[in-house]
């Protein structure tokens, strides 16, 4: 047997405020006078007043991205080739300024940079041959675990998965509670939740280990100082939760509902958070405490999910679903160890989907 | 206000049995064929199993060091000579194999060979000018942290104190709960109790923030399952303990306990873990709750404590302690905050050192 060798973010700043620190990290990068960084900012953040404090230099190119829908393989590649059509040097930093989405696209920008050809080839496990240029992610939402991961999920021509891979892992995260505090309370909730449920997926999975156990407990305890409780650090309790989490299943693996939630995401265009708990919501029988609990959450924070969905879609949208669903062995081999293959049917999936 | 980019051991295994693939993990570093190795072993593995394992190449150097007394600078400074002497290159990577004390050797080594002068020059914080070579820490006893930390704690010719620095923290680590299997259980209880007392210190310091608070807290949880309960991964839990406590502290600070151990080591020779049982056995001031906990856990494991060793100390000896003591500043700031230096007088650490 042979264990993973984890790739960790090796430097990290946490503070309310520490946003203030990035021109000074970035500085540590700026080598000669034309060296210019490319900030990938959430455009929500456009005429607000933190786009005043992105420390911005004449020579830097900053991208506003539309995360409304789930970012994709085209919309990397399209970003990419305005950074080279920018400046044919390398930039010395991409930074993703925003949520789980942006951060993505800011990681998946800066391997695009070093590794030919578009990124869609490169959707899968380890199939990331050049290291990335420097980046540095700063989450605005909380709770994907983005900033701690190392992939970066895009939907692509054929599905929605990630671009997994060691070069994949920030080289910097700035972790400031401050910037989390305007996100609206739907969105807040959906994103935590992101946090919550691929801790029970964890927690639950045959792939644990007690690396990936004590990070997973300790983010679902957060969350539930966060979702249950109204502790007065709840930003501080929330980013942590949020890291913690990504640290976990960095070593481990997501289950069912991520699965679930890929192929309601890929042919309905749901964003991952809310795509998430739709589908936590219909699997009782896989996380049933887990369920509960989030029903609770939902229940205190007056939340009410869409219904019926799926119910009555035509056939061939919910087999695209079950498709995109079914492929995702590694998340099914965490759910049901060996053997997977059997297990998760046609069958169980369209009738997972018509639940929903 | 600037918050600490903290710097983290950037890739780790974990697993049982994770050991076998150190060789695999220095095939990495091995770029030509006259490129070695530095092994930097506990003597205590001298001739047991785990020597067999080592995956040492004819070109290599195996350094046994002996840890019964805590290291020192000297030790340091003559192991780096012995490294030059052998090989005029510097090697590709130091590996420390043993407790915290041998992982504290093998980092100081690593720092040594690129840092000019002796290593008592860089006692303190930041004061290291240049990148380490390659170091890997694989514990072999758990509960100080160093795997985590940022620090080589080495006792030198005025006082104990570790080299804190970026460059400290080693690349790799290796967490392999079968090494620890053999631990006597008088050594196992006051290494682990290293990690419960500097989370207690980190969690009632004026430091803490909700990152440290998180590692520290959750760390705490896995020390109780380990040393009040008997669970059967006890070992994965303490391995984690250590390495979460070591995160907590690398953004917090210790306290008075280690401030007081660290007395004691220096003038009258305690190894750190029971330098610091002995010290927290008369924190209930500064550690009312923390102090009870760990007496319900000394008493679970029949473990007594020497008793009365200053009482009759002669003035002067008392006096070199105190004043070792006083003089750990950052960790006295982070009991009291400012105004610190008031409150740590000679009469009070006098008085604490005669109840010890």
């Amino acid at each position: 047997m042979s264990f993973k060798n984890f790739k960790v973010v090796e430097k990290l700043i946490f503070g309310r405020g520490s946003f203030n620190q990035l021109d000074e990290v970035l500085a540590a990068q700026r080598k000669s006078a034309d060296d210019f960084v490319v900030f990938v900012v959430d455009d929500v953040h456009r005429g607000k007043p933190l786009e005043g404090r992105i420390p911005l230099k004449a020579q830097d190119l900053l991208l506003w991205v539309n995360v409304d829908d789930e970012p994709t393989t085209e919309q990397v590649d399209g970003l990419t080739a305005e950074v080279q059509a920018f400046n044919g040097k390398l930039p010395v930093s991409v930074i993703g300024l925003g949520g789980g989405s942006t951060m993505d696209l800011a990681k998946a920008v800066s391997l695009m940079l070093t590794n030919p050809g578009g990124s869609a080839m490169y959707q899968g496990w380890d199939l990331i041959k050049n290291p990335a240029v420097h980046h540095v992610g700063i989450p605005t939402v909380s709770g994907t675990g983005a900033e701690a991961s190392r992939t970066a999920v895009l939907c692509g021509p054929e599905r929605k998965l990630g671009l997994n891979s060691d070069y994949t892992v920030f080289d910097q995260i700035i972790m400031d509670s401050e910037l989390i505090d305007g996100v609206p309370t739907d969105q807040w909730f959906y994103t935590g939740m992101d946090c919550y449920i691929h801790c029970v997926e964890s927690l639950e999975g045959t792939f644990l280990n007690e690396f990936a156990r004590a990070y997973a407990e300790k983010a679902m305890d957060l969350c539930r100082e966060v979702y249950l409780g109204d502790h007065p650090e709840k930003d501080d309790k929330l980013m942590m939760a949020s890291f913690m989490g990504g640290m976990s299943i960095a070593y481990s693996q997501v289950g069912a509902c991520h699965a679930v939630s890929y192929g309601l995401s890929y042919v309905l265009g749901y964003h991952h958070g809310i795509g998430n708990c739709i589908a936590f919501d219909v699997l009782d029988e896989f996380y049933p405490e887990g369920v509960a609990e989030f029903r609770q959450m939902l229940k205190k924070h007056n939340i009410t999910l869409p219904k019926n969905i799926c119910k009555d879609l035509p056939d061939d949208t919910i087999a695209a679903m079950v498709k995109v669903t079914k492929s995702m062995g590694p998340l099914w081999a965490n759910v049901y160890g060996e053997g997977w293959q059997e297990k998760v049917t046609d069958e169980m999936l369209t009738a997972l989907f018509r639940r929903i």
